[in-house]
């Protein structure tokens, strides 16, 4: 078994930013000496976190909805009171969305379903230079 | 170290149905070759969804019910508009969970609490068969 | 590749108590014998969880008021009335906020962005102790 690190350079516009990002991370996977394994998607932030969606315009839209409704930017935050940078919803989505994903890969294939990309979302209330780690192991 | 890879296969009701994979994990560590390791458990999916639960039928119905709320079938969803298919809300649903879980085993058997039970939420609005992937990591 | 394991020890107050866990993690980290890899920290219970926060009270305040509001206390929970233990609302945040998290080291450093911290919330309704799991794999 190894461990192999490479990263995903990104540039997102923030504000709930959806950015597909499952053709770096097959790249990483097809690039590596690994056969099977896990590969660990990380973004080493507080503000944008990593799932899995249906990236089609429909299924975008409706994630950032429901992010507006359950933790709106609107409400009062008491980050934003004590630092003033005004992203307090955006360390709260992060929070609960969280910022690693693991998916399994199988004859340097990501077992993703059909209609299931992997997902950046960048919560922060900016554009922001992001650098995600993915880090494979397996044999 | 080595990687083995098994699969559990389900069907599932679909609309929140939560389903007890518990058992069918332990399995796939118990007989494989690893002492030691962890595993990921993977739904190739994009409206379904994994996590821990005290698998009783008041937890089931509970987190059922907050799903229900935060992220309602009867809203307006741009996944429906585009392609008439009923289950925009199945997205966002599992797009929040997360399609992955990874816990330890130590000496052949899984880290979990007394009460904690591995459970796949299919969120999608028919019934579906699902084939979770489970990749274990160890030596 | 090797796996380790070791355990953080901790004691809560419960009610949404949020404890940085970041320098156990670490510590575990640069007391293993690997140089790469990934940390899984996993806790072994149905009313707590893992994820990564800025870890200043302004962001603290703010999470724990976003359960509040979206998995209340105050609503009526079927494991309540089951079996009257008042902490159903603590099953249903777990749930959704996950028992376990993913981290890739880097000779020997956790990778985290500079203002995100690990921790542990604690959402069961009274003071617990706790013990996490964390398994080391790399080489």
């Amino acid at each position: 078994m190894t461990v192999e690190t490479t990263y995903i350079n990104l540039q997102t516009k923030g504000n709930g930013d959806v950015i597909d990002i499952t053709s770096q991370v097959q790249a990483s996977v097809s690039d590596c000496s690994l056969e099977n394994g896990i590969v660990s998607i990380f973004t080493p932030s507080s503000t944008s976190a990593i799932t899995t969606l249906e990236f089609e315009p429909g299924c975008v839209a409706d994630l950032q909805r429901v992010f507006d409704v359950i933790i709106s930017p609107s409400q009062q935050y008491a980050h934003n009171q004590r630092w003033g940078d005004g992203n307090g919803h955006s360390h709260a989505r992060a929070a609960l969305l969280k910022p690693s994903l693991t998916i399994p890969f199988i004859a340097r294939e990501l077992a993703l379903g059909t209609w299931q990309q992997i997902i950046l979302v960048d919560f922060d209330n900016r554009p922001r230079q992001r650098k995600l780690v993915v880090q494979l192991l397996g044999d």
